[in-house]
């Protein structure tokens, strides 16, 4: 079976097990790894935390694409064995000890991270740990559920780990790996439609290389997605009323791709089109493809989706394996510089759909931090898709915890997109197209129309006084603007009591 | 004089009087204008505020390419004319009314603008008035000292009215005019040099939609440039330091493009390349060309300048068209929507240098608002090189008004580019590479290298405070986070007494 997956026979030699492997890895390795929530390698983190468990003292730095499952972020987190961790996460655990600054953690626009490392921005790549599906008869490298960062981890790599997985090896052929050359001497990358391919179906790998080959039988944990609520299901008929509207009126051209961010939401708001008669096919250019994309692939609504991972439920991943030859004349796997390029995004048009944490009066977004200080995942790419694409809509309930919480506040605690990134603000209760509105005029929109009954009033009571005693073109009142978050903090409820 | 510019005969019997043209603008007009920073029209502006003057009511909608003169933005603001005003500004009178809600304005990237314009977004484009230098054979259109939103401006336009100036015509060659497909159906914009030309060296216009041709001999109002003073110096200084510092480590590729902002600062930086040895031959992509970008064509050190329109001194304005036939070969002009494009400052590499209000100590940065609600100019074109240069440095003197005012705060009282658009920090105290840092580090760097030394200790505290109270990634204090502003407002410094 093994042998079957490495086609290229001098790397057969190099078969061993993961604790052998892992002794590459040392204090303060820097360790590149595969995965954008799924596709990361699983044995070498166990492995690694053998090591510490028998009493080894190490520290590793650990980069990815994006998040990884709890066989990553979590176990190597738990053992305390990381100092440096880039670019996303979403394990509690890991998160917990970033906001302690036990784990040194920078945020930042995944579109940005593998030229940074490419430039050493990262420091020298000593490791890369990546899951593949095989090896081909040239040395070259089949992804599995994702691309993120990998083909640059392994271009950079001093020495590289595989850890050949039981995914079925028909995932080959859904990749395209295309390293873009790096300024002054970049060409134009030449993706014109959403589907189209411009690389190879694998990773060139330099096969000298690879100091160890493990096989793996390790599934990725699976997504759970909820049926989508009230709430999600009311968010994405806005979105999609409005869109219609906007293409019936001729201010939007047909045909242009959506991006929809990841989650429960997003994946609700994609769910949305099947049910929707207006849109017959659609292109999907975005960042992970979830449940959803399967079942509009199965309803003949899309013309090609493309991303840079695949996090399916349990179910959806049988289905996806079982009819791997028919999804995959659909589903292009992209370099996450790629699929989140915010040349390709504004070229393309993309209508761009992201989640917010808290959005303010004025249409400012956080999107990362509770209570302006602590980290909750990261950007991500939705600043790479929000800031590029052709209308931008940020979306959220209009509450959280239970009524206790408003997304809807005076002033956002963190702000990772300006009001000029953000064209459209939906929650269930209604929707704000932005882009004619003065800020004073979203304002009074965004609270009528977005924000929850129950703190309407408290946001408009605010809003007149910011107007009154402050003025000016955004008005805010410096002393009182995180009122909610204070009340909040001390009384676990954002209403007045 | 005027025959010889109107090259196209069947225009020439459109020449009029300016008092006779503007009556094709009525209350309720959307008045669609060329000018970025310079080139705009001057006469009609004149004529609409004669007839306010002689007792008609009437306002009209104000679109230009970015800001224009006191000829433009300020006796039409004094008039009272004018109910819409985007995307930019930077006049005293407008800005007071903008403040006051007077004059409607919304702020956004102005390399966001044209397509809007294309699809609709900012109404009906009723009247077009633009400077031109000359009419072609063909009856086409040549700007004069800026390019920015004229060229979809003269395509949307039901009519159009032309003055033409008394700029001289061998400006014709230095315009290169493009104007992309929009989205889904767009190409890669084809540059790959910064002074490639891949347009045409004038403005398509269908003849038929001109209504009126104006004789003007009116002057772009000339800027003014300080010598640089030690502010500016010191913080060029670091700049240039920096980068040949990061070339010389391999961490930078040589030959990447330099931008530089608006204004004394961002000319300072760039006149430090005049006693540099390092920098050699520069590319310059930017937005605004002002005088020092003449001063280093004149000592042999730019390959190419391309940039969306010039501002020069008077002084500099008389070399510039003396020696036109020798500026033209370095200089490309280009609509806005191109210099501008995150697809092309990505593509290729360019160092963007903004100017910043204030910036946090986790490098959140206010471009635009005073005290978080007063609008100063807008955001202009900061966040487009920003967010897509390689490298992005957003400098600031230390202080303002005397030392009354820390340019760096707790945080931001408003926010127009997060943290992870900005990689360098640079005050003329020192500078801040934020990128291998969490925003712990970056706080405690900025602070000691940043801040000036009258506010360190009240920074220190802050961040002390935070650290010990909230933690978290990015600990804030949000019951004390905009003390320094609220000292400012009450005391008129924002030191402790």
């Amino acid at each position: 079976m093994l042998k079957k997956r490495i086609r290229f026979e001098p790397l057969r030699e190099k078969v061993t097990d993961p604790d052998t492997a892992c002794l590459h890895i040392q204090n303060g390795t820097n360790l590149f790894i595969s995965g954008f929530t799924a596709g990361y390698p699983k044995l070498i983190p166990q492995a690694l935390v053998r090591r510490a468990k028998a009493g080894e003292q190490f520290k590793i730095n650990l980069f990815a694409g994006a998040s990884t499952g709890d066989e990553v972020d979590g176990i190597l987190a738990r053992a305390d064995l990381i100092d440096w961790r880039r670019p996303y996460m979403s394990n509690r655990g890991m998160r917990q000890m970033i906001n302690n600054e036990q784990i040194r953690f920078k945020d930042d626009h995944l579109s940005r991270l593998s030229a940074q490392v490419r430039n050493g921005g990262w420091g020298e790549a000593h490791v890369a740990v990546v899951e593949a599906a095989a090896i081909t008869e040239k040395g070259n490298l089949i992804p599995t559920m994702s691309v993120g960062n990998t083909p640059t981890y392994v271009r950079e790599a001093e020495k590289i780990i595989i850890e050949i997985s039981a995914e079925p090896p028909a995932l080959e052929g859904i990749h395209d790996i295309f390293i873009p050359e790096d300024p002054p001497y970049r060409m134009p990358i030449p993706i014109y439609r959403a589907g189209d391919r411009i690389g190879k179906p694998f990773i060139d790998m330099d096969p000298d290389k690879v100091v160890a080959i493990l096989d793996s039988s390790e599934q990725d944990s699976c997504a759970v997605f909820n049926e989508p609520g009230e709430v999600p299901r009311r968010i994405a008929e806005h979105i999609l009323d409005f869109v219609a509207h906007e293409i019936r009126k001729d201010r939007m051209s047909p045909g242009l791709p959506w991006q929809s961010g990841v989650g429960d939401v997003a994946n609700a708001v994609l769910s949305g089109f099947m049910e929707n008669d207006f849109f017959q096919t659609i292109d999907i250019y975005s960042e992970v493809l979830q449940d959803a994309v399967l079942d509009l692939i199965d309803l003949g609504k899309v013309r090609a989706a493309s991303g840079s991972a695949m996090t399916l439920s349990h179910k959806a991943r049988t289905r996806f394996f079982n009819e791997l030859y028919r999804y995959r004349e659909k589903i292009v796997l992209r370099p996450v510089e790629i699929s989140n390029s915010p040349e390709v995004v504004r070229r393309l048009g993309v209508i761009a759909i992201n989640t917010a944490i808290e959005v303010d009066i004025y249409g400012q977004v956080n999107s990362t931090h509770l209570m302006g200080s602590k980290m909750m995942n990261g950007i991500g790419g939705s600043g790479d898709f929000l800031r590029n694409g052709a209308i931008s809509f940020i979306v959220t309930p209009s509450t959280a915890k239970r009524g206790k919480i408003s997304a809807i506040v005076p002033m956002v605690s963190h702000v990772d997109h300006s009001e000029h990134s953000v064209d459209v603000v939906v929650t269930e209760q209604g929707l704000v197209d932005t882009r004619p509105l003065t800020p004073r005029q979203v304002a009074e929109a965004v609270i009528k129309r977005c924000a929850h009954p129950d703190y309407r009033d408290l946001l408009w009571e605010y809003y007149q006084q910011a107007v009154h005693s402050a003025g000016g073109h955004e008005p805010h009142l410096l002393s009182e603007v995180f009122d909610f978050h204070q009340r909040f903090m001390a009384t676990g409820d954002m209403r007045l009591n």
